[in-house]
């Protein structure tokens, strides 16, 4: 309840209501649609029109009928409608993916190299550029004669903490603190109009986990736990399918949780923090390979991986180790928070071969409620893809759920 | 975006509106509605004319008025309207309350009396006489020539995990699993029409503070974590202003969220929960106080704080290390969700002046983020009582959000 139902929401209401019908069912009919909604045929066909005047909705032939009476028209998600543009500053490497409206990824590339020692002003160049390059790219072109794909927004994931109006608080891995990343990224870029949001990579991460998930319709609960390993440890919380960013927008920071109140001291300055058990660095350390700065995150996850499997016994038991700390720091979620899937993104989605039993089994100890209910947990299935991809998917996910603006803009 | 906007929730959804507005300015008129809410006269005067004939709305005699024109008669919640029922079992005390429409407490009564080694049925047969008497008490009679207050539903409090359908999965520190309460207190309660429903006690305990905290129309942040010390550990969380509740309503077990991997076993099987470190067997065994059969625990309770405030250093020593113990939890959950309070409610309200400065230590040494934003820490405004009168708050709450049904069935 949160103010009176007038012409103009219940417009920007059905507007949503019936998109939704048609991203659910393709084709569909203007027919099918009524009946669904119980809206009437007019309004209905009133609605469509809005949607196909704003490249959301297309029409396709209809299917040869058998029956008596006119087959009718199709309608669909515009493949060539408003796009979204996802762009990701990690430590060792910069991406950038565009989702279009039907979901599918039309561009997707990632740039290793390591972004430590960088200015931020040459890293938001980059990322300027990579961002030219995907709203340009050929990828994009739909089919001869066609419009090609627009992009209505961008989101920028970064490995730290942002506020609600796009400012980056800490990014302890990139050396960030205080830092406005919208105004140089659009002033590099020069499209003055796109608006850009900024967000945490494992919340986007987690987004993107989400979409993955709903694509093949699958009816299981949309609350999870997404834990993205990267160089730090961050989680992404979806609680009722909706991402939970709490008071500030800094939930998720489970690399912080307590494991162990007297373990070693972590960059945070407080003691046993996850990080300090899971983290990349503590794996390398604990399974004694050095840790080389010419060797980019990736790379290193891969020869962790590549140990693992030729069971070298060092490797093995650090992965046990990070694994065991995993399942601690996620029991405590879901003893608080009842999430029935622990989802291991990031760099841990390549390791999930090695962490995943440790993990279910201090879930299995520690969870009360794990005798009535197993908690499932899976790596995730964008494995290190998931925040670009997520970052461009969540634009398109607001632009489903609310297409008044988009429609508006246009009119 | 979840069904189309038609005449029926049009006017849920109003009607729902104009009572939250009578709720929010006191007395208000039909105009001033009009006007706050962008609905005409004519709408507005029709659902008070609802709210009126069903008894959630009744007119007051307007102030004197200095200016021109007739004064508006005024509208006010009805304190005569439809209440709310709240009745608690806990492990050694039963309680019931009745908050009427305005939030007002017209009734609580607690009855000490250990629950562990009764059977079922005879606590469930004691809390069917004690609703008996809450909803026949004189307290309830509003005037002379008026009507009495109706109880619209009961809400049932349990210290355990309970299901959406309200069979009790666990009640450990009582002794019950997999217990239908409702039938039995229904049979017992000879008031088959009663709707009853049956929540966790720190859910309960949280939706009461979060009740007493809006009274004072506090503009803070409805996102807290309510720990709930009983002779068990429960949380409720509160998240922009509603309970999570998790998938399956079993959110909140903070008791057995892991403080030190290797500390001592737990009743539940795992080690080192807080429930070993900060329940009240553990603070008392750790205080050097002999467990008395005899002694109730909000006795116990009482006898902790009386030893702490005379100084004992045993004592001292034990609530400091429970407070750390809660510290450390808590610095995990807020590190997790972004919440910005931590309320210690049930018995740890009692203790909070020895327990509440361990508990900030760790949240500001262990919170990645307590730099930026300090994260409160306060005893519960409602203390033990916060459960039962949450319970009957919470039926309320319930009616004041979406007032159609009461006033359907009334029609």
């Amino acid at each position: 309840v949160d103010g009176p139902v007038r012409q103009r929401s219940l417009w920007q209401h059905n507007l949503a209501l019936v998109l939704r019908h048609v991203s659910a069912a393709t084709p569909t009919s203007r027919a099918e649609v009524a009946a669904a909604t119980g809206l009437t045929r007019a309004t209905v066909s009133s609605l469509v029109e809005d949607l196909l005047r704003a490249g959301l909705v297309t029409e396709v032939e209809p299917a040869p009928r058998t029956g008596a009476g006119r087959p009718a028209t199709g309608l669909v998600l515009s493949a060539a409608g408003p796009a979204g543009l996802g762009l990701e500053i990690n430590v060792d490497f910069l991406a950038a993916a565009v989702v279009d409206l039907t979901g599918a990824v039309r561009h997707h590339v990632v740039r290793r190299v390591d972004q430590r020692d960088r200015a931020p002003e040459r890293v938001l160049a980059d990322v300027a550029r990579m961002a030219a390059e995907a709203v340009g790219s050929a990828d994009l072109r739909v089919a001869a004669g066609s419009a090609d794909l627009r992009v209505a927004a961008a989101r920028l994931a970064v490995p730290g903490l942002v506020d609600g109006d796009g400012l980056v608080r800490a990014a302890p891995n990139l050396g960030w603190r205080d830092l406005d990343v919208v105004g140089p990224l659009l002033a590099a870029a020069d499209w003055p109009d796109l608006p850009v949001t900024v967000d945490n990579e494992a919340n986007l991460g987690a987004l993107g986990e989400l979409a993955a998930f709903r694509q093949p319709a699958a009816s299981s609960s949309a609350s999870f736990l997404y834990i993205s390993g990267e160089v730090g440890i961050g989680a992404g919380l979806v609680l009722d399918g909706a991402l939970f960013r709490g008071a500030h927008g800094w939930s998720g920071e489970i690399g912080h949780v307590t494991v162990s109140p007297d373990g070693p001291v972590c960059r945070c300055g407080a003691r046993g923090c996850l990080e300090r058990y899971a983290g990349q660095e503590a794996i390398m350390r604990a399974a004694g390979i050095a840790c080389d700065p010419a060797l980019s995150a990736d790379m290193a996850v891969a020869r962790i991986a590549e140990l693992a499997r030729s069971s070298d016994p060092a490797v093995l038991d650090a992965l046990s180790d990070a694994g065991t700390a995993l399942g601690i720091a996620a029991a405590g979620v879901v003893n608080l928070l009842d999430v029935d899937t622990v989802v291991l993104g990031g760099s841990f989605a390549a390791l999930a071969t090695w962490l995943g039993s440790p993990v279910e089994r201090e879930l299995r100890e520690r969870v009360l409620t794990a005798g009535w209910s197993p908690i499932e947990v899976r790596a995730s299935a964008l494995g290190a893809a998931a925040t670009v991809i997520g970052a461009a998917g969540s634009v398109v996910h607001d632009l489903r759920a609310a297409p008044a603006t988009w429609v508006s803009t246009l009119r």
